[in-house]
């Protein structure tokens, strides 16, 4: 059965692999599945055909025959779970993998959207420069607990999985504001998940979209 | 097998029921299955037993035999994997309900939770009144989406899932605000999960904690 997903048009990060359907782009490589990606516009994300799909009219979508999935988490926990390569077979380092997911979206990148917001739609007003470190140190607090469990370990329990993906995904969109390097075992985590030949299949892939 | 979770040993919503041990409990409730609640202090959350389980400090976490999980999405996942209520059997339906778990805490608790530390971490900072309204304007853009897609049905996606309670639950948490009320559909969904038996057990326990 034939799998696509949406992804921008054009990407607002211009191609640095920041946006959702890279997640989605990078399990389907992990697993060796291939897809089709059609893409949108962001008029097109808020008319009615797209909003059939995703309600909040973003990105990524995905499209298995009858089934229609929007929210990346969930997404790649269905290609996980059809799939093998993304979640252990036992059933308690699965449970593990998959709170790891939950804690990626739920707990990580919370504080790192907050951080995007404030940088990205608050940048003009006159509380900005008063109120960014204030939201950094959020960002901060959660990382260094991060840090602190990760310690020396390649990844977050054992070998790699969805939550590991998910986790370096999210990772990735504060490390240009220099966050990320104040923590060093993160930032070594970060470029082992980069350094995985699926990763760079899926960063070529978004790329070569935006390139265009 | 035993279940543990823990909570607060005193919330700090004073038992109004938006502490995540309710989302829990409420989950372990529509299953009905027991289980046992060890109460922790805050100053014991961030010590380093706590922390063992729990790498971020907080509550819930969830024990049972040598499975520890923190992070309520993915208990709730777990508990809902395991006894028939929560997920439908057939696998599009199941992959739907789970996609609404991710999307509660996601796409529409971020903007609550920012909403929230603006109230409470910000209240007295210069910008509070001005920036108030331009976040609680986010909030509303979600609401706005969910609402158009939850139109006049009961659940989300067909019969009650893991996937209402958690956005049950995220929505519970702006209802003091106001916000929720301006969309009456939402209202009269959050009403309908409080409703169930299960909800209300769930609420009951964790207030008899709180009223000590």
């Amino acid at each position: 059965m034939t799998i696509t997903i949406t992804a921008f048009e054009r990407s607002p990060d211009g191609g640095r692999g920041l946006a959702r359907d890279t997640r989605v782009r990078w399990a389907l490589e992990e697993v060796a599945r291939p897809y089709d990606a059609r893409l949108v516009s962001f008029r097109a994300m808020k008319e009615p055909a797209h909003l059939a799909l995703h309600p909040f009219g973003q990105i990524p979508t995905y499209e298995e025959g009858d089934l229609v999935l929007f929210e990346t988490g969930a997404i790649i926990l269905h290609i996980a779970e059809d799939h093998a390569g993304l979640l252990p077979a036992d059933p308690d380092p699965r449970a593990r993998a998959i709170m790891w997911m939950f804690a990626s979206v739920n707990t990580v990148e919370p504080p790192i959207l907050e951080y995007a917001n404030a940088k990205l739609l608050e940048a003009d007003k006159p509380w900005s420069a008063e109120r960014l470190p204030i939201v950094a140190d959020r960002v901060r607090a959660r990382l260094t607990q991060l840090s602190a469990r990760l310690g020396g370990a390649d990844w977050l329990d054992g070998t790699f999985s969805a939550g590991d993906l998910m986790m370096v995904s999210v990772l990735l969109r504060i490390r240009a504001s220099g966050l990320l390097d104040e923590y060093s075992n993160l930032a070594a985590y970060v470029a082992r998940g980069e350094a995985r030949p699926a990763y760079q299949r899926a960063f070529a892939a978004q790329l070569a979209v935006n390139r265009r």
